[in-house]
């Protein structure tokens, strides 16, 4: 990363913006001095705030808008209306290369709009997909698609692989990463044909990917797969699911210790273990969803995010904005499309070779 | 319940069987001593382990069967060839009016297409459903289907939510269960189309359901829905998700109290605490899997349960054989069926009405 990044913040997104975005961006500067960020919102609630943040006071430049998006505004209602709220013209810092990167805590589904409509998706790609980093026994895997799509084809989830190796690389610095599809292990029931076919898109030898077949939800967190791809409908579901199992395990940790004196004793003496424990199940750690296959880094933000969730989605967006992601993209995009062609060409539908449930042989793969 | 109450099991089925499922069965008859069950497997195995299970050794009778299915048979081989296993005469015991109820720790997909091919779909329904209970903060709920099919249209879902109304009324004691289907909440995406079919079919007065509409992932665990329906795919990839979150969260609990030498004195302590924990999260206390919608109850423990386990899949068979699950169902089918004939007739699509992301408005539903 150079230092002269940007990253652009739409200031008034969020459950507790400006507020908790003016503290989470100063605790960002402290670790990534350089970067330089704008900010979109209202001007009499930011200055303000940024005389307690002498960091981002230095470091940053306001733009002003009276306007800001809703939770409950429609993304339809945003893309006609919206051209004046910090949100928007967030995003327009990024696509008049104003910004390399932009952050929001606001909307998913108006930021999802937004983005694709001002940003585009990169040349050969057809949807963009929402990605999130995974928390594993070891490490991280990255997720995708978590929601920006309900469906996706066979051509869009190798797409999705793509995408998410380039991020499991540059972000997650994985030499190699292990591709994975999310599917079901029932024996009788192979899954859906989209994945099947995906599967053997992504075998095939040419792209010079490290497929390793179907994996489980369990695999998610106890596998050994880097990136896990998946229609945005499915990764959803699973990204909520584990949200909800991990908000009712910190509750019965809590019911749990408060039964007894002994226990409540006990608990207090592990009080250091309980907060290591509690920082490594909390979603602010790993804040960030991030849309991948547009032109530019889109970064969203928990909207309940407090300032560290805030600090770690920006984290995100300057690892992002500052690595060679685009242009790796690019060049495995050629590739694909080079191989569905020929596959077209010769008449061999992918899907011949398509019956295996796992496809142990991990392809040595040619890096790029 | 009455006193004749009889479950077939084949003991042969599962990681640690026949040992685990002849503990499993002594410690259910120590809570059921009236309950007769018939052992299907080897006899030179279970002999002498009955030496040792007292109360099953009076309450059972062992039916000898040289042949077992494997973890690692394929359902089709199974059908053609499994007819001399001991899951097969399990199930054939259930066909032939023998026993209310077969339990299994074996091969899933082997169990889901024996069960459907020997005991058939109840009249009025399409295809079977793999139900499951699902831990709450307060209480449970089922969700289903959890793997039994892939897809599943909008008349299957309905199914799928009379099949769980019917589950919630009787296992899990909810008067007038809240049916909710699963769904991601971005508002620029409502979701698949047999979603939103099969909300407005459940939606309509007539079936008398308390459907509340559509519930996200982290809902199973924290929403107020006693019966979650979804497709086989999504709910299996939910299940194993949250298996894998838990063992996760498990993990990182014992690295965080093993760190110094106060967390470890701290978790000494909390032993107590950590024992309820542990119980809570314990996938085996909440085991068993249940087909649902066949003709016969077909119950599915764990292949990896322990005694505690397997006694508690035969205790959800014993619930589920001894309630009015079967003609509680029958009737909302007729209802169901009358609808939808209705609803043809009239040639007005049940999607008119279905563009609500949440239907709040709950139905004064009228219990059968």
């Amino acid at each position: 990363m150079t230092s002269r990044l940007t990253i652009s913040i739409d200031a008034m997104g969020g459950d507790n913006a400006p507020g908790i975005v003016v503290a989470g961006a100063e605790l960002f500067l402290r670790q990534y001095p350089g970067v330089h960020l704008l900010l979109f919102g209202d001007k009499e609630q930011l200055e303000p705030l940024l005389a307690s943040a002498p960091l981002l006071a230095a470091a940053s430049e306001i733009f002003h808008t009276d306007e800001a998006v809703s939770m409950s505004d429609k993304p339809g209602q945003v893309l006609r209306k919206g051209r004046q709220t910090s949100m928007w013209l967030a995003i327009d810092a990024v696509k008049q290369g104003r910004a390399e990167a932009v952050v929001s805590a606001g909307n998913t589904g108006a930021l999802m709009a937004l983005a694709k409509f001002q940003l585009r998706t990169m040349a050969g790609i057809d949807r963009p997909a929402l990605g999130t980093v995974w928390p594993k026994k070891i490490g991280q895997c990255v997720v995708l698609d978590v929601g920006a799509n309900v469906e996706a084809s066979a051509k869009q989830l190798a797409d999705f692989a793509i995408l998410g190796w380039a991020f499991a690389s540059t972000v997650l610095a994985k030499s190699n990463p292990a591709i994975a599809i999310l599917n079901i292990g029932s024996e009788e029931l192979k899954g859906p044909d989209a994945l099947r076919e995906a599967a053997a898109i992504l075998r095939d030898e040419r792209l010079g990917l490290n497929f390793v077949g179907f994996v489980e939800g369990d695999d998610l967190t106890t596998g050994s797969a880097d990136v896990v791809v998946t229609d945005g409908f499915t990764g959803n579901v699973a990204l909520k699911t584990a949200e909800g199992t991990a908000r009712l395990l910190a509750y019965y940790m809590r019911d749990a210790f408060n039964g007894s004196l002994v226990s409540r004793l006990g608990a207090f003496l592990a009080a250091g273990a309980f907060r290591k424990l509690r920082d490594r199940m909390d979603p602010s750690r790993v804040n960030g969803g991030v849309f991948l296959g547009l032109n530019g880094v889109v970064v969203k933000s928990h909207g309940g995010a407090d300032d560290t969730g805030f600090a770690s989605a920006l984290d995100l967006a300057a690892n992002l904005a500052g690595s060679e992601f685009s242009s790796k993209i690019s060049e495995s995009l050629v590739r694909l499309n080079s191989q569905l062609d020929q596959g077209q060409q010769a008449d061999s539908a992918p899907e011949n070779d398509a019956d295996g449930d796992i496809n142990t042989g991990i392809t040595a793969a040619q890096r790029i």
